[in-house]
Parts: C-alpha cells; sequence; structure tokens
C-alpha cells in the first residue's frame, strides 16, 4: 500500500513546480519511478498519474495484469476503461496511441490540459512524437524526476526493511568472498583456488551465484577491481585478470531486491606495499569521521568537505584542494541509495536543503578511498582503496547496515 | 567491430525515413538500441549518431569511459571534443546540458539542423524538455527505434554465436530442472525435493543460480507456472505456490548474455489428465508443422494461419475463428530474439515485408501454446501447454538452437 506521507510529499513538490500532476512511465518491470506505487506488484507497460488534487491512480496496458495492477490497492485506470482496444485501432503508430492513452487516462484523472510533471522512462523517439501530439493539444511537461526522487529520499519502515534486508546479504557475500581470499594458495605470487588461478570473473560469478541464490539481482553488475585497475574508480576489472599477492582489490557490490543495497572492501593478499597500507589507514580514519558525522541536520557537502580536510592533513590531494585530480581522494563521499542506486540525499555543493542534508530515514553510503593510478617509481604498482559502508540516518545518527570488517587481509575477517 | 551490412541497411533505413541521422541514447549499459553498435563495451550514458553520410559516431559522458569507448572501435565524440564540462557549468539544469551536448555532437557530426530519427532511452521528464529545446533551435525528430529494428532484423555470424551460447546454457538449465523434478517424490500429491515443499520459487532460484554461474542473467526473470497459473499466459508463477503430481507446469526461460536466449516446455510429474494429455500432443503437433514452415521467403503471419488451421481442426479455439479467446491458443506463434527479448520478425497480421518475412539470419522463437484458465465440469483443474524452440533460419530451413526433448515427464528426459 502507498505511503500517505510520501504521497502528501509528492503533492507539495507538484505544487512547487506549478504541475497539476506527475505522470511517471513504466516501459517495463523494475522502473524506479513507479516501484514506491507499485509495491511488490511486476507490471510491463504502465503508468501512474498522480494528479494534485487526487490520489495516484494506475494506468496499465494489458487485461492479462488486472491482478497485478490490483494487488498495488491504487485507483485503477484499467484498458478497459481507457477503451485501449478502440485507441489502437484508431492510432496505428505507437506514438500517436501513446498519446490517446496519456489523453484517456489525464481525462478519466479529471483534469484538463495543463503543466504535468513528467518521470519514468520510455522509449526516446515514441515519447518526443507522443509528447509533442499532447503539447498540440495544450498539454506542457517539465521534468519531474527530481521532484519524484525528494519525495521518496526518506524511507518508511517498510523500505528500510527491504534495504536491510539487501545489505545482509551483500555482507554474506563478502564473507564468502573473504573465505575464499584466505583460502587461496600462490604460485609465483599469483592467487590460486581449487587448483585454477583465481580471476576477477571467478570472484564476480561466485558473488552472482550468491544472490541468485538469495532472490537478489544486479542490474548494474558489480566491481570486482584488482591493484592498477582499482586505481580507476570507474573501472568495474577485467574478467581474465589474475589476482596477485600483496595487490589491492576493491569489491564494490550493489545488487537489488526490492530495492539496492551498497558497499565495498578493500582486500589485500599478502603483505601490502607501504603506500597501499598507508591509504587503506587513512581511508578508514575517513570512514571513521564520516559515521560520526552522518546525523540529521548534517549536510552532505560539509561532511564531504572535512572528509577532504582530513585527507588533505594527510597528505593528498582531494577535489576541494586539486579540482579534477586523478590520484588520491577523486570522489564524493557518498549518496542515497533505495530504488536506484544513486538517490538524494546528495553530497554535493550545489544541492539544495531539500537534497542535501540528511534526515531521520535516509538510507547513504559512506565511501572515502584513495587511488593511485599509476606504479611508484620503486615499482610499487598502482591501487585503489574504498571502504564503503551503507547506512540509515536515524534520530542518534549513523546506522550501519553493512557491519563487517574494514581489514584488507581476508584472513583477519575469518573470526569477525 | 560494426558489421558494414548492419551500417548499410541502417542507412537505407534513415533514408526511407527522410531523416539526415539516427540519435540513439543510453541512458546506463544495456540499451538494446546501443547494443549493435558497442560490441560488449559496457557504458553509463552514451550516445551514438549514425549520420547518414558518414559512419557512426559514439559520445560518451566522462574521460574515465574513454577505455570502453575506444574498444567499440567506432569513430568517438569525446567530452573534451563536446567540451562538456563548459557545457555542464553554462546548463545546470539536466535537460538544458542533454539538449546542449546532442546539439554539439551533432554539429561535429557535420549536420545542420533537420530531421534525425531517435531511439534509446533517457529519462522521460528531461528527454521531453530537452526535445522541446532541440526543436526551438530547428530540429525535428521522428521515431527511430523501428528503423534500427529493421536494420538488425537479421543477425551476423558474431551475433548468432552469442545467441546459440545463450540458448546453449538455457538448455543445460531445463536439463538440471527436468532432473529436480524427476527426482521428486510425492507426499499427498504434493512434489517434494530434499525434504521440502517443491515451490515454483525453489526452481526460479535453481535457474537463476545455474544462469549466475554461466555468467548470463535474467533483466525479464523467468515464468515457472503451474496448473492453473499456467492458464494464463501472462502469469510468471506465484513463488511459494507449491508443485502438484498430476498438474501441468510451464517453464519459459530468457536469459541474456549479450543478446537473449528464449525456450519453454511444459512438464508434468505423474500422469497428466486427458485435457492436459491431448493440448500438449495437439501443441507438439503445432510445433513440428512450424519447424517444417519456418523457411526463408516465408511470412510469419502465414505460418500463424496454418498454425491455427491445424488448431482449430483439433478443436480448439484460436484468435483466427475466436478473437480475444482466453482459451486454447490466445496467443501469436512466435517473435525474432536478439539484443532485445522481442525483435523482429514479427508474426503479426499487418507486419510489412521488412517485418514479416522471414529470411537467412533471423534468430525466432516457434511457441505454440494450448490454455485452459478454468476447470473442467469433472473436476480436472485449469492448466497451459507450451512448447517452443529457438531456431535461427538458415538457407537449408529452421535449425533448432534448443533441441531438447517435449515430453511432459521429466523421467523421460534422463536419457536423451
Amino acid at each position: 500500500m502507498i505511503e500517505a506521507a510520501f504521497v502528501e510529499r509528492l503533492r507539495a513538490e507538484l505544487t512547487a513546480l506549478g504541475a497539476e500532476a506527475l505522470v511517471a512511465l513504466g516501459h517495463g518491470p523494475g522502473e524506479p519511478d513507479l516501484a514506491p506505487f507499485l509495491g511488490s506488484a511486476r507490471l510491463g507497460e504502465s503508468f501512474v498519474v498522480a494528479a494534485r488534487q487526487d490520489l495516484p491512480r494506475l494506468g496499465y496496458w494489458t487485461p492479462m495484469e488486472r491482478g497485478e495492477a490490483a494487488a498495488t490497492g491504487l485507483a485503477l485506470l484499467s484498458p478497459e476503461e481507457l477503451e485501449l482496444t478502440r485507441l489502437a485501432r484508431e492510432n496505428p503508430e505507437p506514438d500517436a496511441l501513446l498519446a490517446a492513452v496519456l489523453a484517456a487516462a489525464l481525462a478519466r484523472s479529471g483534469l484538463e490540459p495543463g503543466r504535468v510533471a513528467l518521470a519514468g522512462s520510455w522509449p526516446a523517439g515514441n515519447l518526443v512524437a507522443a509528447a509533442a501530439r499532447l503539447a498540440a493539444a495544450g498539454w506542457s511537461f517539465v521534468p519531474g524526476a527530481d521532484a519524484l526522487r525528494r519525495a521518496r529520499k526518506t524511507k518508511s519502515r517498510a523500505e528500510l526493511g527491504e534495504l536491510r534486508r539487501a545489505a545482509e546479504t551483500t555482507c554474506a557475500a563478502f564473507r564468502a568472498l573473504a573465505e575464499r581470499l584466505a583460502a587461496a594458495t600462490l604460485r609465483a605470487g599469483e592467487l590460486h583456488s581449487e587448483g585454477e588461478p583465481l580471476t576477477v570473473a571467478r570472484l564476480k560469478i561466485d558473488v552472482a551465484v550468491r544472490f541468485a541464490a538469495a532472490g537478489l539481482t544486479q542490474p548494474r553488475e558489480c566491481i570486482v577491481a584488482p591493484g592498477e585497475e582499482g586505481g580507476v574508480p570507474h573501472s568495474t576489472g577485467t574478467p581474465e585478470r589474475g589476482l596477485r599477492a600483496g595487490e589491492s582489490l576493491i569489491v564494490d557490490l550493489f545488487p537489488r531486491g526490492r530495492m539496492f543495497a551498497d558497499c565495498t572492501r578493500t582486500f589485500c593478499v599478502g603483505t601490502p606495499g607501504e603506500r597501499l597500507a598507508r591509504a587503506h589507514a587513512d581511508t578508514l580514519a575517513a570512514l571513521r569521521l564520516a559515521h560520526e558525522r552522518a546525523r540529521p541536520g548534517a549536510r552532505g557537502w560539509e561532511i564531504q568537505r572535512e572528509i577532504c580536510a582530513l585527507l588533505a592533513a594527510r597528505g593528498w590531494p582531494t577535489p576541494v584542494d586539486a579540482p579534477g585530480t586523478l590520484r588520491g581522494y577523486v570522489h564524493n563521499l557518498g549518496h542515497g541509495v533505495g530504488y536506484e542506486l544513486h538517490e538524494l540525499p546528495s553530497f554535493k555543493e550545489g544541492a539544495g536543503a531539500a537534497e542535501g542534508i540528511l534526515e531521520v530515514g535516509d538510507a547513504i553510503t559512506l565511501e572515502p578511498g584513495l587511488y593511485e593510478p599509476e606504479p611508484s617509481p620503486s615499482g610499487e604498482p598502482g591501487f585503489g582503496v574504498r571502504l564503503e559502508d551503507f547506512v540509515a540516518i536515524t534520530a542518534d545518527g549513523a546506522e550501519n547496515l553493512t557491519p563487517l570488517p574494514y581489514e584488507l587481509d581476508p584472513r583477519v575477517w575469518l573470526d569477525r
């Protein structure tokens, strides 16, 4: 059932936009802009019309989905009520049909042509052509995704339960990886497991299998980035790359159940080099400071600035002191997590109060990292370190949903 | 590397649309409209500009993706070349930035304002607002996804290899399911496996784990629909539903590697009722006829009509004789499969020659089915039967990529 508080926040956002309604389009299951309305129902092509003065209504495309649609508890705009069969006959082109269906749905929701906030997604060509048709009939559109994102920034109790479940499975996946790494044998500096060289692909499959067994998916895959590959935060890891002793290994997992979780640890089998060990210690100090500072009322950007100050004092370039740096601390401290992997709150400098201030019920990552893409003059390879916790903001501060060890050495994990 | 034949077909499509270029937008990895251009490269926000008079160019959003972008072999519109940093500063709103980036990319591709075909997808609100900005600058947009779908209807040798690999893993998943079903024990008519009641959820997890281990994902999940749930083709199966002896069990798997595969079998543990056994025999007869008829030059709709005639002669309602029927044969015979689960060719009545005629290199499903959502007067429960092969059209006819047994009884599968 849809949360009354969410609907209230959405209405306030629509008022601020001067929009009569939100229209959110979903071209298939999994559309994050429909998720807060749909609960666990899975629909194909569907949309929500949330008029400012009314409860949200769900439109769907095929009578076969009537059961799924009814399960949402929303008021429905059924294919029969929208006369979809007739509209499809009269509008053979898909963009014309989309325009006709939306016009019928808006009229059924009691709206006259006016300004509508638009969210969700739809195939680009048909959407743009349909919007042009609706504009000719007097409708105008403003981007609505940001309004929807603000309305769903703080999570309900049920949503926090979903996030917690995804986080628990993520923790279990990390512990299994640590076990495999701890049991790895060495041959000429290369890690082996079960008699074979241990590769990025092997660990990614371990993770995928574990998530599949728990009913989670990885729509954005994951990051398993060893050594110099971990030195570039974007790198997801080359599948056939073999893992080596003494190098860093960044593992960043972000599976989805009904909602996402997000957590990163960095491993090193064997003895880390001096630069890597120092980077790890400094990253951990930054993460501990972030945990202290993440409280209701704190502004994400202010925490980011504190983290930059801590890391700069330890000799690392940061985005504050060295904008555009590709070594040291090169990214932001965190982001909200929910139906999308990256949601509000934001840790960016320009974020307004509604986007950038932490509130009770926000679910965020705290993920400082230090990167060195190039080998040192003495030959120590490039590396990356990132430690990311997934936390819920409570009245008391940050509750850690991913209480895992932080150590580089996977053997240390076994007793924790 | 991009296929020259695909580029030629795309140019012909653009000429037919009167468009100077195709713009295909991808908001994250996995956009099917970008896949034929990107090969195995995975990019986040990116787009392709394929001018009619030029080779396709790939635009991307962040310098961190330069390696992935270069791996495509396409001419690049790099963030530096597009001056993305300056454009982002000058256009703080995301829709304004998208419009500015596309305008810069079109200009860099040698184009003056004119008609452009649009494909891919992007968040709806920002896309519609960006298109309105570009329209004010003289650009006009026509839907381009269908043109792109026609250009990628026949598959290259490399693409057929990808489809074949996905099909082989799908077959292995079916054999594993058959083994579990064959080994199930009965307690009061309920199937048990490893001491626990056998549920839809258990089989779905078996499948998900197997695909994960092989590096495949299930972006559209799968169908495991027992008894009366299988009587409605849309039903994906209720997770906690326990499986029973004597009832039908439709399993429809459609995993994706770089491309999709798609295959369905129907099982029955124990003795099927008379109606179910007859429906299975008639469905199999229809599938065999479909295999015979699926040849280069055949029109999908004509094969569908022949299947309807066969099933009508055996006493079943069909869409030809009883439009809108919810029992008997209630859907179409098949569809193309590729970067999307549903592609060209089409088996629909209105499909033109470019969409509806089978050619060498097409990859299609053949999937007759018979459905009875209601119990019989004598109490035999509702059921569904669907048998779906995934085939490649060759000069010799239909090559079956999913050569699995068709039998209802999973024990028969063990020796095949």
